[in-house]
This record gives C-alpha cells, structure tokens and sequence, in this order.
C-alpha cells in the first residue's frame, strides 16, 4: 500500500507533537525522518517512528532538549544534544557546522547526548545549499566484530559525504562501514533467504550465510567481509572516535541501544550516542563555479564510462535522487507490518494515518 | 637479504641529492619514502626510489619545487606543490594544516602540482606530536573500475586518520580504498598465484582470480569487491574530490601514471596530482588528557575483545608499529631484484648501497 509524502508527513509530525515536541521541532524531526523513506532507504524512514516513540516511554528521549554548543574554537564545537531526537539534534548541530565554515572555511561537530539520526545523507546534504561539502557520521547500537572479534564493539557507524556540483546532481555518497545494512539482514530473515558470504559471522566467529546468525549471537561484519573486513573495522572505528570519543558520548560496547526492550550499559563512558558533523566552503579552496565545472565534468566523465553489458556506471546518490522524484509523484509504499506499526501508534495519540 | 635503516637512508638520501633536491629536501624525502619499509609497507618504500628517478629523468619531477599556499581562508588552504616529489609536497601541505589547526581549531589543507608521496600514513601521523588528529588522503593513477564500469577511472586512493592516545599506543588507520592494494597483485603475479575473488576483474568487467588481468585491461576493484564495490568507490570518489577537485589537480582518468614509460593525458584537467590533509586539535573538543584517556580506554577495549580462536583483534596501527621496531633493530630486509634496482641507481650517481 502506499502513501503520499504529504500524508506521511502530517501523521508523523502528529505524533511527533503527541510525545511532546514543540512544532518546529516535530516538523524538523519529521523532515530528517521521511527522507529516508522518499530517498528508498526503507529500514531508516518511517517505519522506526515506533521505536522512537517507544524510547520515548521508556524515558530514553527527551522531547523538549535544549540543544547548545557546549565547547568551542572558531572551527570546531561540541554540541550537546540533552537527550533528545538525533533527528531533531542532527540538523541543528550541522547548522553549527555550517556557520563556522561561514566564518573561517571548514566547521566541524562532535555531538554527545544524542540518538538515532536517520539517514546520514540527509545531514550532509544540508550543507549544499550554501555551497559548501557536508561530511555526516554517527556511531549506532553495537551489532558489528572487529576482524577476529567475537564480541560486537561497534555499530554499522555510516559516513556521508555530499558535494555539490553545477549544473549535474549534487554527488552524495552514504555507506554504513559493514558489508550489508541491518535492514537488507532482517530482510532476508523475513524471507527466509541465504545472506551473502562476507555479511555476518557465528557466533564463534565462523563465516556464516545464515541471516539469523546476528540474532543468535554472531555479528555483522565490516565493510570488505570474507577479502579484508580490517578496512571496514578501521573506518568504523574512525566514525565511532570522531563521533563518540571527541564529544563525549558513548562509544564501541557502552553505545545505547535503539530498540527499548535492550537496557543501556548500566556503566556509560559518555552521554547518549554521538555523531560527527563537518561543513566546508567549496570557495575556502577556489572559486565556487570553477569548483563547480570540473565536479560536472567529474560526474559526466564517471557516468558516461564504458559499463559492463546491460549495466551503467552511477553517480554516488543517484539512485537515491531517482528513487525520491518517483516516491514524491506516485508516494511511499510501506509493507503491511509497518501500516499496523503506525496504526497502533496512531490510536495511541488519537492521530489518523 | 637485510639493510639497516641508517644505511638505507644514507642511500637514499644521496640519491635524492644527486638528482638535485636541496639538502633539507633530500632529508625529507627520505624520511618520508622509508617510513614505509620500517612499518612494512614494501610497495610504498625505497622499492620506488627507481620510479622517482625515472620521473626526474622524464622531467616529470622538480627537485627545486617552491611549495607554496596560492588561496586560504583561516580552516584552509591550497597548496602547490610546483611539481616536486609528493614525499617532500606532503609532509609541507601538513604542516600548513598543522598550524592553521593551532590557530583556529583545525586545518584542512587540498594540494595540487604534486607527485605520490608514499604512504598516507606517514603524513597523518605527523599531527600525532601535536595532540592532533591527522587525516591524509591522495588520488593515484587510474587502475580502479567504479562499480559496473569497464574503464580504469580512480586509483586506490588511500585514507589514513591518525589519533592521540595517552598511555597506548597510537590509533592508526591507513587504508587503500580498494579491495587490494596493487602491490598485493604484484605479489601474486610474481609467484604466479590466482588472487581471492572480489579484487579484480577482467578486461569484459567479469569477476576474475588471474593476477594478470589489471595488465590484461582488467581492473583493480573498490572495496567491497564481489559483496558491494560501490562503498569503495563512493569512498574512492570522496578521495579524488578532496584530493583534486577541490585543489585543481588533475582527477579520475586525467591522474598522471607513476610509471615514466606511460605518458601523462596530453589534456589535463588540473596540474599533477593531488592530495588532502587535516589536522584538528583534541582540545578543539575537549580537553587533551581526557580525550587520550578515553581513547587508552577505547583502545584497551577493543584489544581484549574476545577473539576467534588462535587469533587476537588488532588496534589499526598495531601491526605496522610492530614491524617498525622490528626492523629498527634486525634492519629492512629486501628483494633481491629491488637491490639490484638500487644499485643501478647507485651507479648512475655514483653512490653505493
């Protein structure tokens, strides 16, 4: 079944105001959410409006935060998110990020305090409008094992970068550092399929296609799998360091996680879940549209590379730009177990999907 | 057979004076080319001193570069590297980092006009001794197929982040972008041995285990390889923009080769190639002491991390450190056919091994 963009929106900023969000927030929140869903990245979208609203009756978000920098240097700043919505703290953090790169070329944000953000890409990307890259990072629920590990440390901590070109698309790169997204995991499980080899591992550690593996102990792997998952683990490690250890927030096991039916570590070493945010002017290293040309000439010379039979060479962000002009004329489809979701929600509230 | 590290540097120090670079210059270069014999990154080290000789005697080196920032802002800059050695652009380019960092928090620094400067590593660690973080990056010659395409347009375009930790030692992440790096493929073809799947492809884009197929009209794959080379190719990408798009190096296909026997495109898009450096200050987040105490934290838990049996979860950094110490002490061993390189180079100029 599908909805339309607008339908969407208007239920979830409801219940966004139902669990106490003042307006401009619930309408931020919802903004930073749905991108997910228009840009086809089902698993991060609406369909985890419960679990936040569920962290909310746990007492795990605080709706009404009062987000401020709390340490500072021309281009660079700590926030501190005061418990609330990633996806209310994320925007504005990178507005923080933002206004530095204004001042002095580059901005750079470490956020404590925080939760789940959404999409990374949808952070990044709001650093294009002012002609600037944006530079998006969260750590997230440990679900991943270093190379050799058994234990899981670190979550699939994505990175997004966003540049902006001329007169082609805007380049938006975001990639979890694991071989496979949670969401293609629960996926298979639902459809009781083989993963690939190289997405988890056992839990002792042994290479596994089983798409249950992680619920039963096993581990997501980092990006490069079976042929060299020490890149994936390197680069996770980076985006948990940026975002949790130079804010103060919870890094690797002590990170908090998403769904409310697991506590958090009784013994943090930080505060909420971190992100890392960064902002430069493209004009902080030569003139904006010659900047500008030569991305266009980069992003035609890459799409119109010879391709493999019946392939094409794509654009990082392509396919997600592609996705959101079809989800926004014809709407967002959302499977059945997600329409009762938010239907349960939406009684709870008093708000009709 | 086994060189000491003084030897090798008295070596190759001479060797770079004979070809006309500035004492202080030849100092660097050498420093800077055999941190990667110390840590055991073979491919990366005075292996190539022959390449760099090769590109002076194509005029394709300046050993009297005036390296020099030609636009800033107080975050950034853009550094030309006059056409000199990347050993000696990079180490300069990070050094404007460095300082622009103590001034307002970090510095982040996109170079044009140079050459490969060896392994990133190096250059990310110089921030080390500052209480900085250190990130380098470099675009490379073309080797690499972006996903589903048949033409060589990106290089392994390294990623290395360096951290500060307290009582540990430091994090150090130093990454091809690729599946393989392409010394790896040489080592295969040296021995006649088939590569795992996910590194290569064949000259048609089909999945390949022939060590020769890069030589073949093959390509090198991102990370990711068989399981998803989109990640490293939007993160191959990322390198390139940085690196050249930003600075006005040359990018993608237009990346001049390191082999003197293959010209440069005769239609450059930028001049050399390009690099990317950042440097930001711990105690632009938080204060140093606690920010390294929680990295010893970081470090330490990952460390004594249940592992798989037989096998212990390494820090990124911790087998190169190692293997410096090592070959500190018990010296650098090399390939008979790299001493015999040497030497020739050595006669050339007059200069024994």
């Amino acid at each position: 079944m599908t909805f339309s963009y607008n339908q969407l929106f208007t239920f979830t900023e409801a219940v966004f105001r139902s669990i106490g969000c003042p307006e401009d927030d619930a309408t931020l929140a919802t903004e930073t959410l749905l991108s997910a869903d228009l840009r086809g990245i089902d698993s991060h979208g609406v369909a985890r409006l419960v679990g936040y609203v569920r962290l909310w009756e746990a007492g795990r978000i605080n709706p009404t935060p009062r987000v401020g920098v709390t340490y500072e240097t021309p281009s660079t700043a700590v926030v501190d998110g005061d418990g609330g919505l990633g996806l209310v703290v994320g925007p504005k953090a990178m507005r923080v990020a933002i206004e530095k790169a204004r001042q002095v070329g580059t901005g750079w944000v470490s956020v404590k305090n925080s939760n789940h953000f959404g999409i990374a890409g949808y952070h990044a990307m709001l650093a294009l409008a002012h002609d600037m890259i944006g530079v998006a990072m969260t750590n997230a629920s440990p679900l991943v094992a270093p190379t050799h590990s058994l234990d899981r440390l670190l979550g699939t901590n994505p990175i997004a970068v966003a540049v902006p070109a001329g007169e082609q698309p805007d380049f938006v790169a975001d990639l979890a550092t694991t071989t496979a997204a949670n969401g293609k995991l629960e996926i298979a499980q639902r459809k009781q399929l083989p993963v690939p080899e190289g997405w988890v591992q056992n839990a002792d550690g042994s290479a596994s296609t089983d798409a249950n593996a992680v619920k039963n102990g096993g581990a997501l792997l980092p990006l490069g799998g079976a042929t060299g998952s020490h890149k994936g683990y390197a680069l996770g490690a980076v985006v948990d360091i940026f975002s949790a250890v130079l804010s103060g927030a919870n890094y690797g096991p002590w990170v908090p996680p998403f769904v409310a039916f697991l506590q958090p570590p009784t013994d943090p070493v930080g505060q909420g879940l971190g992100h890392f945010f960064g902002a430069m002017r493209v004009d902080a290293f030569r003139p904006a549209d010659e900047f500008k040309a030569h991305m266009d000439n980069w992003i035609t010379t890459f799409r119109n590379a010879h391709a493999i039979e019946g392939r094409k060479v794509l654009i990082p962000g392509d396919p997600e730009r592609e996705m959101a002009a079809v989800r926004l004329l014809d709407g967002i489809p959302l499977l059945d177990a997600v329409i009762k979701d938010l239907e349960g929600v939406g009684q709870k509230f008093g708000v009709k999907l």
